[in-house]
Parts: structure tokens; sequence; C-alpha cells
């Protein structure tokens, strides 16, 4: 696709149904690119906010016509580049499109447009005593996460996106509005293109309605923290503990120097070893059971300074550090640029994985402090690089790149849960293969102009 | 695909390399036709047995060059006729790839080749203390459970196949071999090959290697049992148990007739009302919680003769009356032909969509004893019909739609877990409209011979 691509013709074609919900305006333009990782922004031509599903058919005709990319965004909290726009082009700001549709207390579902957040979502559910589990840290939409296959802290329980969207109506690259499957819980009616949605980062269609699968709130929820000798042995107590078959909503890591950047954040005065955090949901009976197995198991990987609360405020205040963590690790070298790694391994391997990525990044001399969802054998490096050194960015990305073939020499992945977007497209051809070359065979034949998202994944 | 095909070139093609392991013997080509329903056999013209995946590729590249159909074969226990071979053509029988080739007791997963039956693994897995979740009834295969997204009575607590496969090997149209995923729990790798080949029946291609997620046996085991006033009593206290947020491992329910049929069968003596049949998995205490729980849920809804047991083979004993059910039913009816519908419905609907199925079963005279998977609001009627009465059979068929349109009508699916295969093409036409031009271009794309399992799902 080469610029200059047919931008005036556009705008021409579609100001008079889109009116001042059509923008060329250079902040906002500059607004809907890359921003929340080290992918370099990449602004789009136009931005445009459409308020229906008819409104988005609209748009992609057009584009089809005249061969104009087209980039959907939500919340822009994407890591991978996955809202840049490489090839100019517009973009569709969702978030005008973003109500609660219909609430199905009885069916344990909703459906909702692709704009709302995950908070605004739950904010919602509340007073009917429901929730919706996945929570990828940032304040997301539902169609960005259904996007990028979203997971993040509950996904040991509750599953990732995959297992928690029911049904998706989309916009196709000709322009149709499709509906992917109906409510049913379970479904084998050919193939699943509700999955193939999930994940496609909008280089097959934009999400304009979503089915979700929805939870009762737990009728008790406990958080327990603790500390280890070693990040090893926080690894391998997290292992035990899934082995065990303790059915935790949350468990996560942080190793000693995130933890000693959160001291520093907000004086939490923690002791500075990796620490595991978790959190049990179920009947209150459940709950006191979960969390006796749990202090048994630690205690054998010398777990110290074992606290556990049940009340709501309480819960929070200890989640607080892991929500910190992040802004916490960019003031340990204020200014920096942070690039965000995230293989997943399988479980028995993620104790040496973690601990070989740690004495890696020290010998390079990185900065990298380590969050992990460690149930699933999901973590994070966060490596501190100064923007203005290209040799320091080139470390970075080398020991990146040098970590996903670690993960994937442990037959585990170069992302658990960020997507492939602008960042990872060696990565995934170095991890599948030909299998690759299957998924461009589907996005030709479903997106032949190659109009959808143009630059991601492939 | 017009017959005669080059069947004989495929043989001196093949015969060399796979010698006594492939065969037209009549007999064994008409048991490698559909056998377990009401579709008409049709049997193909070759059946061979592959001992590698890289024999599975040279069949499927001899079969491309001559362009041959190839129907992959497990158990032959699928309903809706998913390895006829109406256009003629090479069954693969999978069943000497029958090996356990890794068992990950730490990672709670291993890898299979395809011809393994679910008993068989589960054997294999058993002093491991693992088991393999998914159980459609029948003793499958797991390649078979895959390509049909199988689900059966455990699903309302682990899922489908869909929820429970991490990574395919699979034998591409093109004859290449390729890997859909690793081993990490979660993946954001790009398009999700693995759940667009979990549900294509063998239409993508010849799944040769499942990794799956497995379980840790339960601490403890317990299974209810009780009677209801009314199928819509036992639905509705199916959907209160639910919605309690009992973790159940199954809930089937059974109409009286079933249970009037089971009585006939093996002399159980059971009050000739419908029935839920209850299974809890957890710690003892958290069984022994569950329990309470239910009995009370379901006391709300006029339940008698609550009878609840621990021991293994008491809880058999129970399950027994379940596992009769199909034979049983066949036996209301000697010599008759079973057509077994299977739509899938919201929750919410469920009490009501039994409800009208029986009372419009009845209206026609159909004897359609009725089984469900009900915490997904899943249920199959055993439509009984006389082999040799054309308007029956109509009548039948007839009422199969009805039903699939009621379903469709109530926001569900007319399948929740058989498939499309040869029976329900037009059902799947009416419900998803559209999406199955999508589905048509991802099998065009991938397949442009269009040699893999012709006939299904299109």
């Amino acid at each position: 696709m080469q610029r200059p691509i047919k931008i005036d013709q556009v705008t021409a074609a579609l100001r008079d149904r889109l009116k001042e919900r059509l923008s060329a305006n250079p902040t906002l333009r500059s607004q809907h690119a890359n921003t929340a990782s080290w992918v370099p922004p990449e602004p789009p031509d136009l931005v445009i906010f459409p308020e229906t599903a008819e409104e988005v058919a609209f748009v992609v005709s057009v584009c089809g016509e005249l061969g104009v990319p087209i980039i959907p965004f939500g919340a822009g909290t994407s890591v991978e580049g996955q809202v840049n726009a490489p090839f100019g082009g517009v973009c569709l700001d969702m978030t005008r499109m973003n109500r609660v549709l219909r609430i199905g207390a009885r069916d344990l579902d909703c459906t909702v447009e692709p704009g709302i957040t995950r908070k605004a979502l739950n904010l919602a559910l509340r007073d009917q005593g429901l929730f919706f589990p996945i929570d990828p840290g940032a304040d997301a939409t539902l169609g960005g996460m259904a996007s990028t296959r979203a997971s993040g802290t509950n996904a040991v329980r509750y599953g990732t996106m995959k297992d928690n969207v029911l049904a998706l109506e989309a916009v196709m690259p000709d322009g149709r509005i499709i509906r992917t499957a109906n409510r049913a819980r379970k479904t084998a009616t050919g193939y699943d293109l509700t999955r193939l949605l999930v994940g496609a980062e909008g280089t097959l269609g934009i999400i304009t309605k979503l089915t979700l699968r929805l939870h009762g709130i737990p009728e008790a929820i406990a958080v327990a923290r603790c500390h280890f000798p070693s990040i090893e042995a926080a690894c391998d107590a997290a292992i035990a503990s899934i082995q065990f078959g303790l059915p935790l909503a949350r468990m996560e890591l942080m190793d000693a120097l995130t933890v000693g950047a959160i001291n520093a954040y907000s004086d939490t005065g923690l002791p500075e070893q990796p620490i595991l955090l978790v959190e049990f949901h179920g009947s209150p009976a459940s709950v006191a059971e979960q969390l006796k197995n749990f202090e048994e198991i630690v205690s054998d990987y010398g777990a110290t300074d074992l606290v556990s609360v049940d009340a709501p405020e309480e819960c929070n205040k200890l989640w607080q550090a892991r929500h910190d963590a992040w802004w916490a690790a960019l003031r340990m070298r204020p200014g920096c640029l942070a690039y965000t790694t995230d293989v997943c391994v399988p479980l028995s391997r993620l104790s040496e994985c973690v601990s070989l990525a740690g004495a890696e990044a020290q010998r390079l001399g990185l900065l990298a402090p380590t969050v992990g969802h460690v149930g699933d054998g999901n973590f994070h490096m966060l490596v501190l690089l100064d923007p203005d050194s290209t040799s320091e960015k080139k470390l970075g990305l080398d020991f990146a790149s040098w970590l996903a073939n670690l993960a994937m020499s442990m037959d585990g992945t170069c992302t658990g849960e960020h997507g492939i977007g602008q960042g990872k497209q060696d990565a995934l051809r170095r991890e599948l293969g030909d299998s690759t070359e299957y998924m461009s065979a589907i996005k030709v034949a479903l997106d032949p102009l190659g109009i959808m998202n143009p630059g991601k994944i492939f």
C-alpha cells in the first residue's frame, strides 16, 4: 500500500454523513497513534467517531472503494503499535459506541458496544451482582481487548478474552455486517469466526458489538501477600499452588527490583524481596480453605511475612502496589523509554526462564524490573532504556529478541497477551514458521484489498 | 467434485509406501462410513491406516495432485455424517496413531496422537493423578473430538474442546505439516489457528498431534440425583444452581420418558419423573458445601427423593442410568431409527424451549425422550422413527428443523456440540447467514482444490 492515499476523496465522500465527527486536526491525529509503548507513533490522516455499525460499514465501503487503510481505535493502550497508521488512512475511534445494550442476569452474559471500557462495564454490572473478569491493567475498551486477545491478572482462573467472548458483530472488509454466533454458551456451527476475530488486531474486520460471558461477584474475596528468598522460590511456589489445584483468581509476581521501585514510589517499606500477591474467590468457607492450603504450600518454599486480608479496602491496599508497579518502574529512570517483554512459557520452565532472563539483563547492564502473571507462566520485564541512545535501544531490542527465542526454546511464546502488532512480526515468524502463511492466506481471502489495519501482524 | 475419481491412480501411487495399510476391502470400507446416526452411510473407495504425520502428508500430497477427497476417521461416532464420503475418496483411519507422546504433570498438559480415545487417554493419565475432562459419551478419539468441537457432560465446568486444546499439529491441504501454537497456557500470536481447526470437521486439515490441557483428579467427588414434578421445574432448578455460582462438574437432565425407558431397560424402579443428576468436584469440604447449597436450591423447585453418594462405585451406579439412556431409548421402539437433535439456548430460555419442544413432539405424535447438558442450555431429543416410513422420517426431520428454528428465535443454536457435517448445512445458513460466506472464503483459501472432507459444513 503506497502513499499518497486518496484522503481528500475519502473526506469528500464521508463528510456529508459524518459531519463534525470526522476530523483531520493534527493534535487529534497524533493522539490517535501509538502512545503507550516503545513503538514510534504513526498518526492517521483522518479520525472518525462512528456511532453505529451502519456508519462503520459506510466508512469501510468508502475506504474499500478508494483503497484507503482503516485503523480501529479504542483506548489506545495496546503496546505493540496496533493503533499506528504506517500507511496513513482513517482511524475509527470507537469510543462513542460505548453502550451496554443488554445485561442478561439469568444468562450471565451481556451485549455491549466495543467502545465501552472494562471499568465502565463493571460499574454497569455491579448492582446486578455480576462482573466481567478480564483485567489487562489499563482501562482498555472491550473491542480493543477482544482484538488483541487481552488477558491479565484474572486469566489464571477466568481465562482470556478468547474464553469470555460468546459472539461478535463485526463489519467485514467488504462492508457487510455479520454476527459470528448467537448467545448459546456453546456451539458447533462450523468455523469459529468468533475466535478468529478475537486476536486478529482489527486486520479482518471491525468489531461493532460483543456478547460477553459474565460471572457472579464472589461471595467472599481475600488477598494474600508473601515474600520469598529468591525469584526461583517465588516461581516454584506459584507453580506448586497451581498444581495443587487451588482455584486462584489472581497470582502476581513482583521481583525485588520492582518491590524496591514501589517502596521508592509510595513509601511502602516492603522487604526488598520477590513477592507473590494472590487473590482468592469463593464462598467464605472455600476462601478460608484456599488460604490455608496456600499458606502451607508457600511455607515449603521459604515464604515469609504472609499477610492476608478480606475487607475490600484492605484488599485494594495490597493490590495498589501491583497497580503502581508500572509507574514505579518508570520512575527508577526518569525520562526513560520502557520496552515491555511478554513471554509466556509452560509452568515447568517458568522459574528457569525468569532466572535466566534476569541474569542476562544483569550481564548486559539493563535495568529490567519484572512482574508476572505467573499462574499462566507469563511475565513482563520492563526494560528501561535511554530514548536518546541508539545503542542502548538496540541492546534492549536485542535482549527482547533473545528472550523471545529463549521462551520458544522452552516451548513457550514471544507474546502471552500483548499481541504482534508492528513489534513482534519477526518473532511470530520465528515462532510459528509455515503457520503464518496460512494466516496470510486467510487475511488475503477476507481482505483482498488489504485495507484493514495494514502493517499489523504481517 | 465429480466421480469417477482417480482411485486406481491413487492406489498405485500409495501402495508401495503403505502396503497392507491400504485397503479397498468392501467390508472395511462400509465400516468407515457414517454408522452412528440417521445419516445414510456413504463409504469411501479406499481406507488407509497412516502411522506418522509424514505418511498423512504423503497421502494428502498424492490426493492433492489427483484431486481425490480425503476423509479423516477416528472412532466413527460423529452423528451428522462427518465421516461419510459423498464424493468417494480416501478414508484416513487415524486409529494407529494412538500414542501418548508426553505427559507434563508439572504443566498439567499432555501431547497425544489423534487416534487415541478419551478412555485410553484417561487410563494413561490416571496414575499421575490427572484427567482430561471432555466426555461426549462415546469413546471418541481425541482427533475426532477436536474436529467436531465436542463437549458433553463435563462442559459446564471444564469447557469444550475449544477450551482444552492448547496446540495442534496438522497436515494442511497442500501437504505441509504445521504447528498452530506452542505449549504456553495462553498466547497472542496472530490468528488463532488452533481454534480454527477445532470444529472444522477435517475440512481445513488433518490433525496429527494434539497438546491438551489436563486437570488434577479432584480430591473428592460426589454425585446427587433428585426428581422433579415437571420438566420446567427441573430446568429452573438447573438454571438457579448455575446462577448461584455452584461450580458443578456435570448437571444432566432426563425427562420422564427417558426415566421410564431406563426403568424398562435395567429395572431401576425410579419414579417416572424428570431427574437431575449432578456431580460435584473439589476438596471434601467444598464438595460438602456445594451439595448442601444444591439441596437448598432444588428444594425450592419441588425436588424430591434426593440421593447423594461419594464412594466411586456408588457414583458410577447413579451415572449408569445416564449412560444407559441412549440404549434404553432405542429399546422403546425396537428397530427404530433415532434422530438426535442438539439445540442449545441461553439458560433463561431453556425451560421454555424444552417445554415447547416436548409439546410439539407430542402434538405430532413423535416419541422423543429428552436428555440434556442443562448447565450449558444444551439438550438432545432422541426422535424415534420408523426407518421404513418415509412420511415419518420427513415428520422427524421437519420437527428437528422446527426445533432448530425455535432455538434460533431464542438466540440459541441448532447445534451445541454435534457439528454441521452433512445434516445441518441448511440450519447453519439459516442461523449465521452471511457469516457462512466468510467460512467458505477461508475454506477456498486454505483448500483451493476442495480435497479435505468435501461435502461437510458447506
